[in-house]
């Protein structure tokens, strides 16, 4: 029983908490363009993401050329390189994943944060990585809504920021922060892919939420 | 039409499209608490959200003590001087705006980056600042899983880290990120407050969007 006329109906919650739990970040994709009118509605989704301050930094680069998807996927392959060494002992299992869908997405974007966001100071005097916290945000709404479009997606962050940057003619101050790929998928892994890949499992959800102090779970 | 066979149904979009239409960042709150089984499918969902490299950085302090909200409250307060000084001429209009509902909400909670996060090298090897992109989608699954509840939800970032670390007892390399004040509502906002209160407006999605090159928006 419920007396919040604000509450929306127990279908509408099971949709919203549905798409929650089946999002995943996907990076085998199947050769089939997406309509543009879901293109559109993804971007507006991200539009319509909380910003600190309301100062909406994000901003979204299409990749149309064939050449320029090339660049991007060489940038990341290079880095895939470099955090398999870094990764030491588990280097082997790492290269042995399949980390990003660059060449066979649909749609691929770059996420990024605005240049010139220094004069927006609310909410981020102490905090100035709260723009990229609303960056994510939005791409998570892009995520959900993509989930129930019926579209996969996948956040790859394993490139050299700098370069993406030269690569995209960014303006000083402006920074990438995803490079997102899209596309139709065969199917939607069921769990987490490196949960299914045994890189890393869920951890037991109790053990993250504290009462008043640090580490306190009664 | 459509012929994919994962696309969800017209009604469960529709319920989908509006929360993320709908969520609002709330500051206003009425005396009334939060069943708890509410909360805990709020905690569930975040801990559905996408991690880089599956670190699942979040933690979540619950705050219960009422000296511990007031300690809080301070601490945000005296923050809110500081950005109002910070913004110069913007200030008179700043200390008109109500931007947290510490001593209203029904639930207050203290969202914070894990300590030890330097070993989870996937996807953070040149972009670090992923573990907290990580953290932002897990508060907006809360955010739009609230809304369906017909719970408002804020986010504060008006705090420095430091002094709320101290207060919580956290270990060296936490990080709170964010306090989340979370209540029934009288009413959502119809458009984001600050729109409302006239600090910034929505900008024009077109001019977000480029093609290829920064800056390309034909």
């Amino acid at each position: 029983m419920t007396d919040n006329q604000h509450q929306y109906s127990e279908q509408q919650r099971a949709a919203i908490y549905q798409v929650i739990g089946e999002r995943r970040d996907m990076r085998h994709f199947i050769n089939k363009p997406i309509d543009e009118a879901i293109m559109q509605r993804l971007f507006k989704v991200a539009h319509q993401a909380p910003s600190v301050g309301y100062m909406q930094p994000w901003r979204i680069i299409r990749i149309k050329t064939p050449q320029l998807r090339n660049d991007i996927y060489q940038l990341v392959d290079a880095e895939r390189i470099k955090t398999a060494e870094a990764l030491a002992e588990r280097q082997q299992q790492f290269m042995r994943l399949k980390v990003e869908g660059i060449n066979d997405c649909a749609e691929l974007l770059v996420m990024a944060l605005m240049d010139e966001r220094e004069p927006h100071v609310f909410g981020r005097r102490t905090m100035p990585e709260m723009d990229l916290a609303s960056v994510s945000c939005a791409i998570q709404n892009m995520w959900l809504a993509a989930r129930a479009e019926g579209i996969g997606m996948g956040w790859v962050s394993l490139f050299e920021p700098d370069d993406l940057a030269e690569l995209l003619t960014m303006p000083k101050g402006a920074k990438a922060v995803a490079i997102l790929c899209l596309g139709h998928v065969k199917e939607f892994y069921p769990a987490p892919m490196l949960a299914m890949e045994n890189w890393r499992q869920q951890q037991p959800l109790e053990q993250f939420i504290f009462n008043d102090q640090w580490g306190q779970t009664d």
